[in-house]
């Protein structure tokens, strides 16, 4: 007994020995009503400080595994149920146990079935932003000050609706593009896939429930459309935006639930939909009364061109748009914030799940993100993150010119390029052989609605260092062509 | 033109000059290739420098309002639809596109039909912990440390299954609690709120569904089971937990999915079920071959009695027990942090939906949370916390005492204590005539699953200063002595 204490350095010594104790308490070691040893006498059996073991014991007499008898030391206490002890263990299927949402939550998700990749491979996969470009000092200072100013505050319950000062940011933000905010409000969520699967939980479904986008699209939008039981009708892309011809035709033919859009700069295509057939669209919807869900994605990241307004500007004092936002690739991923910008009367239905489902997003998250975008780093963090990503943004597109024997290419900003080949080529085929080189890229079938999409490709940039942008899109152009 | 801008102090100066220049343009005030000012006379027309005003055009021209002609200057750019041109403004009645999810959502969010309480009112409807109490400190030390180690990581996407060292230290907690974690792994969520939503999102149900928990339970609980579907069979509570007669009978009744259990201490009533009662639980589920949802709310902050296991160490190696802790009541629930330990295929299910959801927990709260109880700080902070709690907690229990005239006063720790008075008592009748007096509290109703309840109500401490504890009850006790 005690003779395999080992001391180590990443904690309190009196904790270790506390923590000692407590097993082999629980293990059943050390018996209930058994007189523990002096606290000079275990100090020389574990080699600590006799004060050491005053702190361990009083800690466990804290916590109720030790009690003390006046005049006579301590004692282990009937600690319940010690393993062995008649412990019902019974087992459950838990694969028979789990339902049909959760087995196609498991189906849908790519990333768990992803490639992973050592730091030796080149990846292409991932559009996260560069965290070399972080400007963590403002980050810290943003803390710093809320935690100042505000204290134990932050560490309490906040509300579901959101922080105040960071829905009031926002709510000028949004007016600064030309939303018209009457009878609107808006709702704080963990980012914009939290907000997408409140918003679209929240939806009545005519006939089962459809809902009409771009083809491709965002997959985690597929995938939480698929999980709230919608089908989704795709409407091919052109070089300026959704085909109007086909979204027409569709919206004809059939009612919809609501419409899903990335105008600003498409995922996974990069496509900036024109101001002209931004209005088209906003006024087939009005026509046909269809709820629009836009998806204000990485609109803060755009290279060129002039100031394009959201749907929700678009739609002046109508209420018809639900605008979905997040800061999430601009800024910082790991700060779970988005917010949706909507009707002030679906807001409150919304806040109501939001709080059942989660209470409300990290005051943390929120107060530190309000607190950098108020100390006026946004703009100072964009000039910076926009000219480096530019410049790695032209970089990749030269090196697809040069190398990649593509059909289209698009993107007209953001973190990554979509490359279409000619419709017989199979990206999959080229995912598998350039994968065996030490070259992975995300092939584009999982972002198209109708199981197309097999001659496409995302090529996430904004992570790889420049000389793998070239040497990796070198493999993979010559690997295509052997292949074509 | 020109002159409505007003300079205020918050942001920087070239900042608000772009800010007003954008509403301009966006309201079309500004027209598309009109010229504008020189910066040398739009600084005269504002009053401000002129290097503010290149700023400012500068930011234009990188947001796409303007542009510049070499030898000309700065011209507006051509912004997209502006307000008023053909804008399709539709209307959507938002109330009736919502589904019967949500409307059942607002239905049952309390929260926000709660009395709201000026300060002047004494309230004792809270359970979150009293910020004074905050080691504000040991939270900054812990951020610095883990963003001095870390950094940018820390800011950019992380794992749905969670931040590793937090999850390993969890796990290595709740091993000391006595748990086998063989075959067990871990999920965290934002809390406890979407840890719970989680799980019960997942399972299977027979018959429709069907859940058997304590009587009264934690609302949240009652809430989301609702919203996900299940029916509600609660047994009554005694004084040292469930009453396993009635317990057992309804499991010969009826097949339940799953139960739903808070042993530790429990909401609403503060009992903590006995080790004996714990043994005799697990054997029928067993028996019955229920999966256990065990809700370790508050474990943390019993005051007195020895170490009790929870469920799912008493289970041993068996795989039923599906156990949920947070530290939000513990330590700060503005950290939304709160964890799932089961069964790794389970867990594995779980993780996808996690993801499907909210993509991950906030890297920012875990990383805060982990570094702040690797420092040690859990220990020092609980006994502070728990003599405060405990201090405040005998003294509201010798005010009700001294006061109200109940049936039944429970609470063995936390944050709360229960009253019962007699049966056909109504404590909303109660509340009404208190809270005219400038007094609130929970009535216990909301707590119960089959409509009971309406003589008892829960009283919070955790924030409301000792004399008001004292003058709050003492009004209690004389306005229930009257309606008597």
């Amino acid at each position: 007994m005690f003779n395999d204490f080992k001391i180590t350095d990443d904690r309190p010594v009196y904790i270790q020995v506390r923590d000692y104790l407590k097993r082999l308490i629980i293990k059943g070691s050390l018996q209930a009503h058994q007189k523990l040893p002096s606290t000079r006498e275990l100090g020389l059996l574990l080699a600590v400080s006799r004060n050491t073991v005053i702190s361990a014991y009083a800690e466990l007499e804290g916590d109720g595994f030790v009690y003390a008898v006046q005049g006579k030391g301590s004692y282990v206490a009937a600690v319940s149920a010690p393993p062995g002890a008649a412990a019902p263990s019974y087992e459950i299927d838990w694969q028979t146990r789990i339902n049909g949402y959760a087995r196609q939550a498991v189906e849908l998700d790519r990333m768990k079935r992803g490639i992973s990749a050592d730091k030796s491979v080149i990846s292409f996969t991932s559009i996260a932003p560069d965290e070399k470009l972080f400007d963590l000092d403002n980050v810290k200072r943003a803390f710093l000050d809320r935690i100042a100013m505000e204290g134990g505050v932050l560490l309490n319950y906040g509300y579901a609706k959101g922080y105040k000062p960071l829905i009031d940011y926002l709510l000028k933000y949004m007016e600064q593009k030309g939303v018209d905010l009457s009878g609107k409000d808006m709702l704080i969520t963990s980012g914009f896939t939290e907000a997408f699967d409140i918003v679209m939980s929240a939806l009545r479904r005519k006939d089962g429930g459809s809902v009409i986008c771009e083809n491709p699209t965002h997959y985690t939008a597929i995938k939480n459309l698929k999980l709230n039981g919608f089908d989704i009708t795709g409407i091919p892309m052109e070089r300026d935006g959704i085909n109007l011809t086909e979204l027409e035709r569709a919206l004809k033919e059939q009612a919809y639930d609501c419409a899903y859009f990335i105008p600003s700069y498409h995922n996974p295509t990069g496509i900036v939909t024109s101001p002209e057939k931004r209005l088209a669209i906003m006024q087939l919807m009005a026509r046909h009364r269809i709820p629009v869900i836009e998806d204000g994605f990485n609109e803060e990241l755009r290279y060129s061109g002039s100031h394009v307004s959201p749907l929700i500007a678009t739609a002046g004092q109508g209420n018809g748009v639900v605008y979905i936002g997040s800061f999430s690739k601009v800024l910082f991923p790991g700060l779970r914030v988005g917010w949706v910008l909507a009707d002030c009367r679906l807001i409150d239905n919304l806040e109501s799940i939001k709080r059942a489902r989660s209470i409300h997003t990290s005051t943390l998250d929120q107060s530190v993100l309000f607190q950098y975008l108020h100390n006026g780093n946004l703009e100072k963090y964009l000039k910076k993150a926009r000219a480096e990503y530019k410049r790695k943004y032209e970089w990749t597109k030269h090196c697809c010119e040069m190398h990649l024997p593509y059909k289209r290419l698009s993107g007209d900003g953001g973190l990554h390029l979509f490359v279409e080949f000619d419709e017989c080529f199979d990206t999959t085929a080229l995912l598998n052989a350039c994968s065996s080189q030490g070259v992975i890229f995300t092939p584009g079938d999982m972002f198209y609605t109708d199981g197309g999409g097999r001659h496409t490709m995302r090529l996430g940039f904004s992570r790889v260092p420049d000389d793998d942008i070239g040497k990796g899109i070198e493999i993979i152009g010559q690997t295509a062509k052997q292949l074509m």
